[in-house]
């Protein structure tokens, strides 16, 4: 009995983990606005109504793919141990990031009519923001203790605040100056290289030029 | 006949106008994704008829819209005659941007989907992001010359970048961190100074003091 059950229980959820992540590629492509639970079933070559089996409507998927996101930001968002942050943590957290937008981007292309759709979708992302905040915040803090960085509390506040606002909307600051509106995977070197510029100016003589020669490094 | 002329033939002038602020008006506060040509009708108390009589459809709203919102930041973005332009153009100028951004705010509220709905559209945005990034440069360089801020050529065009950025997304970082969703007058205050704090990092110690006591006293 086991043997006979198990492909076919097994089944469902491979169907289910499909629409997902077509759904995924699909909003990525076109924007979410512009993709339909028809188009997904359409490009998978399944019925609407297998569709709606495994998902009540649009929203469901949107917030089952923002749950992933949000779990893999969970786990970017961490700092190191015990040691205290350093520029090299920025680098890396900022790569993460970054990573995982992209992966995601489609969220943040319509974030505000998304956001404003669905309120759970809203607080989630919220508190997300606010934690990126607070990273940015953690780690400044500890440069500026280490004497590497000089700002004051109001300051760091900020610097905090736009390195949040930059991450958030870099892809669509992207899409915005392109002409063509495209956007590919070289412009989130260039995004990390615009959050660091945050930091710079607040930086120690030997740390800002540090920086400046390793983003010549990191951009060409 | 002049006089009985002269009503007739305003008459369509005037509603065409009153379409226009309707539509700005619905636009902005519900959202332009949310309101449809028959909720603009509606609210105007005219037929869907009328109102197509006199635009062929949302999308001609929408640029008509966009083109006063253009010529009022043509004029915004323009650099004080012969002299060299000081921190307090920046003041004067990105108040000025940010007022402008505020009664136009439906076009930043989903500006990604906007612009990848209507090329000519993304044309002029692009264009007026780019006019944006140069004026900050200019005043940035100006103050580096002045010896009033210290950046290299690298550092200015990445401040210049941040700056453009920032105004175009302040809006909607806004909205995204607030979990209500609203967004108000007090948080183009804000705004200004999380501009100005790009720049701050990079200025000497007496203009960077000076600035962040401006800022508290702008803020309070």
């Amino acid at each position: 009995m086991t043997a006979v059950l198990a492909p076919t229980a097994a089944a469902p959820v491979k169907t289910r983990e499909r629409i997902l992540l077509v759904s995924l590629a699909l909003f990525n492509a076109q924007g979410e606005p512009n993709v339909t639970t028809n188009h997904i079933a359409d490009e998978m070559e399944i019925s609407p109504g297998n569709l709606y089996y495994h998902f009540r409507n649009k929203d469901q998927i949107i917030y089952e793919l923002f749950e992933r996101f949000e779990k893999r930001m969970d786990e970017t968002l961490v700092l190191p141990g015990a040691r205290r942050p350093d520029m090299e943590d920025m680098w890396l957290y900022l790569h993460l990031v970054f990573e995982t937008i992209w992966e995601y981007r489609f969220l943040y292309r319509d974030l505000v009519d998304l956001l404003s759709r669905n309120k759970k979708l809203r607080t989630h992302f919220s508190r997300l923001v606010e934690r990126k905040a607070e990273m940015a915040r953690t780690i400044c803090r500890a440069l500026t203790q280490e004497g590497a960085m000089s700002a004051s509390e109001q300051e760091l506040n900020a610097v905090a605040c736009n390195i949040a606002l930059v991450t958030t909307f870099w892809l669509s600051f992207h899409a915005v100056k392109q002409r063509s509106g495209a956007i590919d995977t070289q412009s989130l070197a260039q995004g990390i290289y615009q959050v660091l510029s945050l930091v710079s100016g607040y930086l120690q003589a030997d740390e800002r030029e540090h920086l400046q020669v390793l983003a010549r490094a990191y951009l060409s």
